[in-house]
C-alpha cells in the first residue's frame, strides 16, 4: 500500500505505475537520450505520444468517429469561457443548470460573456436554495427547446454531489462538464455535444484539458474568433495548432495505459462503486456521528462529503486522520467540513483503512 | 557532454540539472511521500514552489514591485488574444510591428478580435516585403501615439531576427512577445507595459506561460469579461484563480534556480553571445557555402538560420549532421534551410562541435 493515503480533490493522487514510468525515462525517453519535455512537438517521438494518448482516450471511452478528442490548456476555467464564445453567438441563449459551485460558476462566465456578445444565459435549473445538496432532475428543468445548448456538470466536486445516471435536458445539444468524473465510469458519449474537463482528478497532471465534440457541433462555433479560441482550429491540428503541455499529455498517456491495463472503465466503475459505498455504508451506520448533507440518490462516487458534530470534532479528526497517514481530507474552504474524495488512482485499501479509522474515532469521540 | 546535443526550437533543451532534480524527487516531493503533481495547489508545499519560482523571476530579470508576475496557461498563442480581448476596448486602436512568423500571428489574431470589439489594429511597421531578414526600427514606425499600446516581438525564431537593443516606439505603452529570448539577457522591465512568452525555450517545459505587467496597465483592462481572461483577476489571485499547470511550475523553479546558479542573465547573457559569435563567425568566414540571409544588426542570438547552395545539400548536412548527434537543426517548414536554436541549456560545447562540424562539412562538399 502506497503512503500517505491521498485523498486530494485534485490536483489528486495519480496511479503509481503512470509515476514510475515517467521517472525511469525521464532523462532518456525512448532510447533518445533526451527527456519528452525536450522533444519537438512537431517530431515523430512526441506525436507519437500525442496520438497514443488521443487513442487510449477514444479507446476507453469508445468515442464515436463523428467525434473530435481535444487536448487543450486552461482548465475548465478556461472552457467557461471558450464555450459561450463559440456557441453563443449575439442573438442566442444558452441554458445552465445549476448543482454546485462549479456548475455555478461556468453559468457566471458565460453570462459575463452573453453580455459582451448580446447573448443571453437562463438558469433553467437550480438547486441553489437546497444548499447544493442534490442535483436537478430533468423533469424539474425549465428547458429553452430553442438554446443554443444546455451545460450542466455531471459531478460538483464541493458539493459532493453526482448524477448517478446522466440526464437528458430536452432535445437542446447537451453540453457537460466533467471534470470530476471523467474516466470513472462508461458513459453514452453519443448523448452530448460536448464534452470537457481539466485532467488533474483521473486523467493526469494539471495543465491539461480535455475537449470531445461533436464535429458537426465545432462546426457551428463563431468563426470570427482569433483563431486560439476557435475549437474548430484545433480539431483541424490536431491539437497541435500550438505547442501543446507535452509533458502533461505524456503523463495522461501513462495514467490511459494504466487503466486500460487495470480493465478499462468497466473494472473501474465497479472498483469506484465498492470505494464510495464502504464510506457511505460507515456514514449511514454511524449516522448522527457523521452526517452526510447530500441526499442518497445524488451522493457522488467521486467525492464524499461529510459533517461531524461540530467544527473543533471536525479539526480532530483531520489531525488524527493526517497522523495516520491519510492526506487531503479537509473539506472546501468555502462549504468547510471533510472530503474525501475517491478518484481512480485511490486505493481500495486505503479507503478501507479510512473507513477503519472513521469507525474507531467515532467510537473514541461518541 | 550530454548527447544528443538538442538544437531544438522549442521545446528544446532543458539543464540537465533540472531534469535530475525532478527525476531525483518525482516520487517523493519534499519528503512528502507523494508527487509534486499529486499536491493539492491549495497546499503549502506546491504553494512554497509556486511562490519560489515568481520569486526567483523576479530576483532575475530585477522586476520593480510595480509590476505583476503572472503564470498562466496556453501559451504565448493564447495570449496574442488575451492581449487585446483586455486592452482592446470598443473604438480602441492598437499598434502592431510586424518582424516575422510570430509578430504576423499575434497581429492577426489581434485583428479577429478588433473586428468582434469594434477596435482597430494597425500595422505601424513591417520588413515582410525584406522577407523578415532584419528588424524594424523605431525611427521608420509610423506610431499612433494615441494607440492603446505598441506590440513587437524581440526575437522571432522562424526568421531568425532579434533586437540587439530593445526598442522605444513612442510614447504609447509597450507590449513585447519575449517567449524566445526570455532570459536570456538582461532587460529593462520598466520600459515595458506587458511582456509575455511561452516557457518552452529558455523557462521551462511547455504548458507554461509568464506574464509580467504593470499594476495599472493591468488595471486599464476590460472588466466585463468572463473573469478567466482578465490579468486583474490573475493578479489577484497570485496566480492561483484556476489550478495552475503545477508540475510545469514546478520544473520552471528548477530551471530558474539552476540559472542562478549558473550566475543569472548577466554570466547567461555573456554565454550565449558567445555560442551566437562562434556560429556567425564561421558563416561569415565560410561565406558563400553558407548563407545567412538575416541582416547582420539583426542577427539572432537564440535562433541561427542559414542556408546552404540547395535543398539536396541541406539534406545531406541535416543527415549528417545527426549521424553526429546534433538534433533539432531543421529549418522551420514554412521558411526551409537549418536552424540552429542556441537557448540557455544549450551547452557552449555542443556550439563549438556544431562549428567543427560545419567548417568540415564545408572542407569536403565545398
Amino acid at each position: 500500500m502506497r503512503i500517505p493515503m491521498n485523498f486530494n480533490a485534485g490536483p489528486a493522487s495519480l496511479p503509481l505505475a503512470a509515476l514510475e514510468r515517467a521517472k525511469s525515462e525521464l532523462l532518456d525517453f525512448a532510447g533518445t537520450g533526451i527527456s519528452v519535455m525536450e522533444h519537438s512537438h512537431r517530431g515523430k517521438q512526441y506525436e507519437a505520444v500525442h496520438d497514443e494518448a488521443i487513442g487510449l482516450l477514444r479507446e476507453l471511452l469508445a468515442i464515436p468517429n463523428e467525434y473530435e478528442v481535444l487536448v487543450l490548456q486552461g482548465g475548465a476555467s478556461l472552457e467557461f469561457a471558450t464555450i459561450p464564445m463559440n456557441f453563443l453567438p449575439p442573438g442566442a441563449s444558452a441554458d445552465h443548470i445549476v448543482t454546485g459551485a462549479w456548475s455555478e460558476k461556468a453559468h457566471a462566465e458565460a453570462t459575463a460573456w452573453a453580455a459582451v456578445a448580446g447573448a443571453k444565459v437562463r438558469v433553467a435549473a437550480s438547486t441553489k436554495e437546497t444548499g447544493y445538496t442534490r442535483v436537478a432532475r430533468a423533469e424539474e428543468a425549465q428547458i429553452d427547446e430553442t438554446a443554443a445548448y444546455v451545460h450542466f456538470a455531471s459531478n460538483e466536486t464541493i458539493h459532493g454531489v453526482q448524477y448517478a445516471d446522466l440526464p437528458r435536458f430536452g432535445n437542446a445539444p447537451l453540453v457537460c462538464d466533467m471534470s470530476s468524473d471523467f474516466l470513472s465510469r462508461k458513459v453514452d458519449i453519443s448523448a452530448f455535444s460536448l464534452i470537457y474537463g481539466g485532467a488533474q482528478k483521473n486523467i493526469g497532471p494539471s495543465g491539461v484539458t480535455v475537449v470531445i465534440a461533436r464535429s458537426d457541433f465545432i462546426d457551428r462555433g463563431r468563426r470570427d474568433l482569433p483563431a486560439i479560441l476557435q475549437y474548430r482550429a484545433h480539431a483541424k491540428a490536431n491539437s497541435l495548432l500550438n505547442t501543446p503541455p507535452t509533458f502533461g499529455v505524456y503523463l495522461m498517456r501513462n495514467v490511459l495505459a494504466w487503466l486500460k491495463d487495470e480493465g478499462g472503465l468497466e473494472a473501474i466503475e465497479r472498483r469506484n462503486r465498492a470505494k464510495a459505498d464502504e464510506l457511505y455504508g460507515v456514514l449511514g451506520a454511524l449516522n448522527g456521528f457523521y452526517r452526510c448533507p447530500v441526499q442518497p440518490e445524488s451522493r457522488s462516487v467521486m467525492n464524499v462529503v461529510f459533517r461531524l458534530s461540530n467544527e473543533d470534532m471536525e479539526k480532530r479528526f483531520l489531525a488524527e486522520a493526517e497522523k495516520n497517514a491519510m492526506i487531503g481530507l479537509k473539506g472546501h474552504r468555502s462549504v468547510g467540513g471533510i472530503r474525501a474524495s475517491l478518484y481512480n488512482a485511490v486505493e481500495p485499501a486505503w479507503v478501507s483503512a479510512l473507513a477503519s479509522f472513521m469507525k474507531e474515532f467515532a467510537r473514541r469521540s461518541g
